[in-house]
């Protein structure tokens, strides 16, 4: 099948002109994002769009340069196409950072006066309280912290807001947290500091959930990011070995002396490195069954909000789930 | 209804001098043993059972006396009947003792040379170590154990029985370990040391398990014995909150100081006071499913032989469900 190209889109038109199907690309900084895809409904079943999509990943091969999947369609190609995956744009720490603050910045726009308010643990979750502690001080507002670590507990009291154990707290009007994946459907994988145990804990005591993420955590499908399990190390063994038995790809997580990195409850991190979780519902039912294992980083119809940090503008998402 | 007694037994004749129905029970110290019960098929579903055990009942408040419901029909009352457990008989200490100590040393005869042996926790266990230490010794056998507790790993040692830890070894061929309360369907209910998430991780790793227990264990139904919980104490207020609105009954288990006792992994424990669980798998599933539960007492589809001491003859009995 022939394409027809102009700067930023392949296209079919039919003879008398009228657009059959395209694909839109931004080309900035070595980078393709590319942004919409669009088949004639005439043309459904024929891959037309996996080819269309294949003349980007061409140019991009030729150029040297990384896609970015921004549109639904996109998304869903490169999640299962594990050679996509190595052209694939996962953004530059200095644009992720930025993304994370205008996130964490956005979000704390959703406390209010009187709230007591669950904070997450991560990079994302410290733009937050610095974003958050300036409200409280500019506004006066009087609003109760609970914190899933000692580090954000100490970051939040230094910068002049209040900070409680959950015991303290009848309950959390909101928690704020970031996520390591988020899906399609808004179901989410955290964990990737460890703390996934807190952070179920205070998430499930909390009215509401928003989680604050840059845009390259939402993806189509989880488990391109390693699932984390907080695993007792008595038995472990056998443990790492039944899941490996049942194709589950674990790998202990270790520090830099090959030593276990340790939970605040003292127990071990598996990650399993699944590539893709085609039914997390299932996943989670079964390590939720599994004799040894704390809590797992599936976090599904956990999130009420997500806000999405983009390099200009910010995206407050409600999470409906299909 | 008029009932006929004698010496042993209530009973109910037709005019010839057909037996229609019975209860027969054993006198003893003071206690009365409920053995058996029968009721003629033309007069089922008619509450005759019933009424023959309220005749022993009746007999039993009149001399002051225990009972002990030991046939089904018995034991299915006295499960279900809150006045008429106030009468029952849960054995005096010598006798529970004598009974334990049957039990740990019939089990011993499980073990063969060359075996890897998971010991669980427990006064029955105990005596398991014991008879198994003389057994190592008289007969030279060449065994291994894992302990699921320091105080057996030492007393096991400390006789002569090789100790290794659970990642020492690659899987366990027996582990014989004590309980709680075991059903009619051979589901049981553990933790009353608290230890329960390790053996149930030392259960699953293990080939084949015993349960070694004195008579009084094997009930009806589970939920006379308080059913425990290993909690994270992260959030465990709010969890506490939410076992109390699922009308579970929940209680602190706390040391003379009002104190939290804390397990081998430093969690809380909760018991869950329930009286009667009528559907232990529909329970174990939605405490599996609850954050912060790190591990509960229901050992469901876990036992392959019970072996019930009684002080005469101790019983060995394949642990089929139905």
């Amino acid at each position: 099948m022939d394409f027809q190209s102009e700067p930023g889109r392949f296209f079919l038109n039919d003879p008398s002109g009228k657009m059959l199907a395209e694909i839109k690309y931004i080309e900035s900084d070595n980078v393709l994002d590319v942004v919409h895809t669009f088949v004639d409904s005439s043309l459904r079943g024929q891959g037309i769009a996996g080819k269309l999509l294949e003349q980007v990943v061409m140019k991009a091969r030729e150029s040297g340069a990384m896609i970015k999947p921004s549109c639904s369609f996109a998304k869903a190609a490169f999640a299962t196409n594990p050679e996509y995956q190595k052209l694939q744009y996962r953004g530059d720490e200095a644009l992720i950072a930025q993304e994370k603050k205008n996130a964490g910045k956005r979000a704390a726009e959703f406390v209010e006066d009187q709230m007591t308010v669950g904070l997450g643990t991560g990079s994302t979750v410290f733009y937050l309280v610095e974003a958050l502690a300036k409200r409280v001080k500019n506004e006066t507002l009087n609003i109760t912290a609970v914190a899933t670590s000692s580090r954000t507990a100490e970051l939040a009291q230094k910068l002049g807001i209040t900070v409680k154990s959950l015991d303290e707290v009848d309950h959390l009007d909101l928690t704020i947290d970031g996520a390591d994946e988020i899906d399609a459907n808004f179901q989410g994988i955290k964990g990737g500091g460890g703390a996934q145990t807190l952070e179920k804990i205070v998430a499930c005591a909390s009215s509401k959930n928003i989680w604050i993420v840059d845009e390259f955590k939402m993806v189509y499908k989880l488990g391109n990011f390693g699932l984390p399990l907080e695993v007792i190390p008595f038995g472990s063994k056998e443990l790492f070995a039944r899941l490996k038995r049942e194709g589950l790809k674990p790998a202990w997580r270790l520090d830099e002396n090959k030593e276990h990195v340790l939970t605040h409850n003292h127990n071990y991190l598996i990650d399993l490195r699944l590539g893709l979780i085609e039914h997390p519902h299932l996943l989670a039912n079964w390590l939720d069954h599994q004799v040894g294992i704390v809590e797992h980083g599936l976090f599904l119809d956990v999130v009420d909000t997500v806000v999405v940090g983009k390099s200009e503008k910010t995206e407050v998402i409600p999470a409906i789930r299909r």
